[in-house]
């Protein structure tokens, strides 16, 4: 640890524990804590950029693929927090999907193949809803390089709605990238196979096995990809490889690249060299130039041909008709990147020392003189590289992927072997800064980074190692994001993110202030088909539907009771519960779980989920709520007792475990008259300042409100049973009244402590 | 924002950009960026106390239960960055977990009940072995609430290794805890339920249900449960809750708490007051008090009956050979934790403002004396508070559990309702200190705070609710665990950490020194029975065994190539592919997925890992590297050929994508003498400096070393071809030369990176 004289004397005599006057909150000064944690001033410094404090927001929200888990990660930028993870193809019980009927559907959309059950995926390339080129913030995509499929993720809550099969492909990579209106999706294909599900043996490698790039239609009315308004062009056996969308003047054009355009098959063990060395033996491999509007007017005209359904424009016709040129690129490439204003795309060569710069200008212009090299042999019409490319800009071992700045011509691009992030001008052609991470970086992310508009400020480095950046934990490492600032001609490593789960490969990044989630649902909302839920109730009208077989339960949950709070069913039955949470409280998630039976609910405010299951053997079961909702969450309990067949009910009325008398009574309405004073003082302060200001503490307050309601009528309740001199019904219900007055305390504090943090001033 | 005016004047000439003189990484000041981020003093003082630059290590390291994610969550302290999540009773993809044969051995231990699979756990209380009262770092174990099951995780690997189910109960809560020296593990009910598996009636509740805890012996030596060595006491059915050990005085002891001893059953769907009413009812509830050693005793002599094969003592022995004692405690409780002097039990009501400390000292009085205030209906004699309570403190609205402080008599507890964490002294019973959280914790954390040896310095609060604490994601929101500096009189709050799925009940922190987990597995390791693989091989020695109906492929992984890349079967074939990792070098983790087979493995350094499936459909499946291992990790890939039974092959020979002649052989070859310059100059600067002073360095240099040998391999076979005048596969080896040199400067590079930023000096 450094620190330079001048600072460190200087911090000597600025302690922050002198200067704040009558703090006690720390007895070390900035000085001591650097030392003592053998921090620099740069560190500081890094630190002050990061750090988030509480209750304060990030200025940017990343969606990162979460690569073999199944999952997208989320997490805030600059402070580098991961928010949340979103299953999408891997069932996932916190969040209920795969546990409740409704995500079920979802995944069972996706995951049944050939008569098996699918339950991962290897997440690769999210990509952001665009309007005329710019994140819009309304929707996500994601993909599964190993079972072919998209998925549609709405961030209004966050969730996965709907998971699409791609009917040709059995491995993909390419995908997802979004049209500049997001009319269409990307997907295309990795691992060359026949387009048919049959199987065609490896020696028919170069005459049966192919390519193909999907063009998902997507819906944004309905939040949908329309499978049959979708259409794929059949390409070349090459191994194709990431893409893009053109924009601007490049619009109506997309890009995807390949590497093994050698269409080399490897077989190690049978004295072949192995794929890796026959993939990367030439200096170049293709650049697929597709004229989507084009191939959209022939799949609209009809001329396609069916595989498995689906309409497929054939590679003859893609030719035949303009649609689809090549262009060599150099070496193994990964990356293809369209410049912010669509009229440059650049190719990063993984085995190759540049980055390549192709203009759209030169392509069009070759294109529209015919200028052609020649043709591959698939008839393919190539464009010499020469013709195309703007120029080639020395980069390091191992370029990847390019994201764009702010600023014009400036690009980031992450650079493999040399473990570094190159910060470089791709008009001038010129380095303009380089600096090392830690280590062998993926792709990299600017913030917007792929849209019109980049938004600059920071870049993230996706290192696919970790080695010994983090507290060992095991031979099985996390990744590492770092986070630098890009803001200045230097750039500047801020902060090591370890990724606990997954393995990431993408990641995009929207200004926060784009999102706008919903912090409810509408009462009883089926979130999966975003409609009201056929089996939704309201408090008062749940009820359970017995038929011979079958039990079906209406039920709510509320803080802190599920209704009903027993389930009787007889063995054998199929059951399903419907549970619908009536609180509207942000953040009052209630779970449901039913012991040994594999069912777990996450039901947010509004949401109604159903659980689905056979009870298949006699016994008694307790459920519960699984999130810690109140003091009294533990005691938000129920049984479903299955009853074996034939069962002749004892007749046996129950023994109540203790019986209450009119003392108790008494106590406990003493007690609740002394809670009630406590809240009025509460109540009394919230409206003795400007609550109304602060949209927080008005919803607490409604929150409060409607548990003081629910106070009340558990009071009639209670009085009730005491004038039929009920002791025992009414020192119960008394009991019921007073943990809706805990209820109600819970909220009013947090209000008053909300008002007291964030100066709330005395109203008159 | 508020800044004193001193400070700002002071920051204002003392720019950090100012005094590194020459490092342009930022043209702010630290006063600049608090401006900009609106941060306080105190914020710029609370980053330093958490951010950890890059490569510096955690403190310590909390172990979180994951909730109904199934999982346990490991993150750092002070830096609060999740390292890791461990899969525990879900299935994981990322980390092979329910997707190799080794680990659903494993899973099915536990996961299947009455014929149907349970894939989801509620994780909640996670605790670490101890050695005479402290935490030894060697195991982690984890409990499901949900479908009664224990699970032990090896710290040596950070894997689950074994999971137990519970015989008896039907939902449990109280585990788990170990005993000072790990000889047993708790796990106490929840929900009271009939013992036997079959239907008992709710009108049976007071006669036929119970609680119980059971003790389960754990084998150190074999780090692995013994369930025929473990043993049940049956319990009342009051629900019991949370659970400690006795240590010190009072070692031998042990303590479980209830609530709802009310015995109450809801029913609010038939007019019955909700159980929450029913539950909370009376003041007081059950501290159950066991003396294991003479249960112990009790189980070894035999005085046991077998329910569902498992050793249970009734309530009867219990009582009669003293074993159980109850003493009544306020109200609805939920922590129950001895100081770490073991002579005071801090009891946590609830629903009572008060922390209840009972004198270990005094119950024993009170047993040795046969001072007793009575029996409950159940015939176990009850102690009087009165007679086993050293004092009462009041701690606020909710208080729920407490941890120690490594200052004697100093004590945490959380404040659910009024969330805030209260700082007090057990001894003197006064409050020292409050602060609030946000919002409504559950659980806290000291460090090894419930260890015979609090280590101080950090109290993490585990908040249930985060509302307005983060960027929005969703109805769903993320937990908010709260980092609070305990060093200083005063607590300061730190840190806000999103947990982005789970929700953690409880956890457990350990000074990070004491882990010592292995970076790498012997040679074919099966990391679950953590033997020998019998299925592991070595470089040259794979290969596939074919047997009518059954294909079994003994093959490998290394940078960058599957040995098998290609596997033949026959449709309807049972197919194993046992991999083993030849990889030595840290962080070198390879994947294995199989398109639409539902197939994923994580295959770290050492290991050997199975996939078993049936090939049930005729055609082509790629299967790939699924983690980005190195630059041609793309091309790490092969595949499976599922052909039609009775299928002829065509006899064809394939035809070569590209043929290589020997100017293509030639040309490789003087690229791969430039490339060796390259190699040689980063060996030179290596072997220059000090490198042997650096582990990591070292470590490196042996990958490297290993590299190189390949690369050496692979020349040699490249000019074997060569010699008779092959000039294809002459070409094609030559590449993998290459590739072998590509991987060897890739690590030569990071480690001349690391030992110029980690001060290398040159040598003579």
């Amino acid at each position: 640890m450094k620190m330079s004289m001048r600072m460190a004397s200087l911090l000597a005599t600025v302690s922050f524990g002198v200067l704040v006057a009558g703090q006690a909150w720390s007895a070390e000064s900035l000085q001591d804590v650097m030392k003592r944690r053998g921090l620099t001033e740069k560190d500081v410094l890094a630190a002050s950029k990061t750090y988030t404090p509480t209750g304060k927001r990030d200025e940017f929200i990343a969606f990162s693929s979460g690569g073999q888990s199944g999952q997208v990660i989320i997490y805030g930028i600059p402070s580098m927090r991961i928010l949340k993870y979103v299953a999408v193809f891997t069932p996932e019980p916190w969040q209920g999907y795969g546990f409740d009927d409704e995500s079920k559907r979802v995944l069972k959309e996706g995951s049944m193949v050939d008569g098996r059950e699918i339950t991962f995926g290897d997440t690769h390339h999210p990509a952001i809803s665009e309007t005329n080129g710019e994140y819009d913030g309304q929707f996500l995509f994601i993909n599964d390089k190993n079972t072919p499929r998209i998925a549609v993720i709405d961030l209004k809550d966050f969730e996965t709605k709907q998971i699409v099969r791609n009917p040709i492909l059995k491995s993909e990579h390419g995908g997802t990238f979004v049209s500049p209106n997001t009319d269409y999706i990307i997907e295309a294909a990795q691992y060359a196979a026949p387009l048919e599900d049959n199987f065609v043996p490896l020696e028919q490698f170069n005459e049966k096995y192919r390519g193909a790039v999907t063009y998902w239609k997507f819906n944004r009315a309905k939040g949908r990809v329309e499978p049959e308004n979708s259409f794929s062009i059949e390409l070349p056996p090459y191994s194709q490889d990431l893409s893009d969308f053109g924009k601007g003047p490049s619009d109506g054009f997309s890009f995807t690249n390949s590497f093994c355009a050698e269409r080399y098959v490897g077989g190690i063990e049978r004295g072949r060299p192995p794929f890796e060395a026959g993939c990367s033996a030439k200096d170049t491999d293709f650049l697929h130039v597709v004229n989507w509007k084009k191939a959209e007017e022939l799949f609209k005209a009809g001329k396609t041909k069916k595989i498995n359904g689906h309409a497929v424009i054939d590679m003859a016709t893609a030719a035949k008709e303009g649609v689809l040129v090549l262009i060599p690129e150099p070496k193994s490439p990964h990356g293809v990147d369209v410049t912010p204003d669509g009229k440059q795309i650049v190719v990063a060569g993984k085995l190759d020392t540049h980055a390549s710069v192709y203009s759209f200008e030169k392509i069009q212009a070759a294109i529209k003189a015919g200028k052609f090299s020649g043709k591959d042999e698939y008839g393919i019409p190539i464009i010499a590289m020469a013709d195309a490319l703007a120029k080639q800009v020395e980069i390091g071992l191992g370029p990847l992927h390019t994201q764009f700045d702010s600023k014009p011509c400036v690009a980031y691009t992450s650079v493999y072997v040399d473990s570094q992030v190159a910060k470089w001008d791709y008009c001038e052609g010129k380095i303009l800064d380089k600096m090392s991470v830690h280590y062998n970086i993926g792709h990299l992310m600017a913030m917007e980074g792929d849209s019109t508009k980049p938004a600059g400020k920071y870049v993230v480095a996706l290192n696919k190692l970790a080695i010994d950046r983090f507290n060992p934990v095991g031979p099985l490492h996390p990744q590492n994001h770092q986070l630098i600032d890009a803001s200045n001609d230097k750039m500047q490593l801020l902060y090591d993110m370890p990724l606990p789960l997954g393995e990431p490969h993408y990641a995009v990044a929207i200004a926060a202030d784009k999102l706008k989630p919903h912090i409810r649902y509408p009462h009883g909302t089926d979130s999966r088909t975003e409609e009201k839920h056929p089996a939704a109730v309201r408090a008062g009208s749940e009820h359970t539907d017995t038929k011979p077989g079958k039990v079906e339960v209406f039920g709510t949950v509320i803080r802190s009771h599920i209704t009903p709070e027993i389930i009787e069913v007889t063995e054998g039955d199929e059951v399903s519960i419907h549970l619908t949470n009536l609180e509207r409280a942000q953040d009052e998630t209630h779970g449901f779980a039913v012991s040994k039976h594999n069912v777990n609910l996450s039901l947010e405010p509004g949401k109604t989920a159903s659980a689905t299951f056979k009870a298949n053997k006699a016994g008694v079961y307790p459920y519960y709520c699984t999130e810690f909702c109140s003091a009294l969450h533990l005691e938000m309990q129920g049984y479903l007792l299955v009853k074996p067949a034939n069962y002749k009910s004892t007749g046996v009325k129950a023994k109540e475990g203790v019986s209450y008398s009119k003392a108790d009574y008494d106590a406990r309405v003493k007690g609740n008259i002394d809670t009630q004073a406590v809240i009025d003082s509460v109540v009394g302060y919230i409206t003795s300042v400007n609550f109304k200001d602060f949209p927080q503490a008005v919803a607490l307050v409604e929150d409060a409100t409607d548990q003081l309601g629910f106070a009340k009528a558990a009071k009639e309740k209670s009085e009730e049973f005491a004038k039929k001199q009920d002791w025992h019904n009414a020192a119960l219900w008394a009991e019921q009244w007073f943990q809706y007055q805990v209820k109600t305390a819970d909220i009013g504090l947090r209000a008053k402590t909300y008002l007291e943090q964030n100066g709330a001033k005395k109203v008159q």
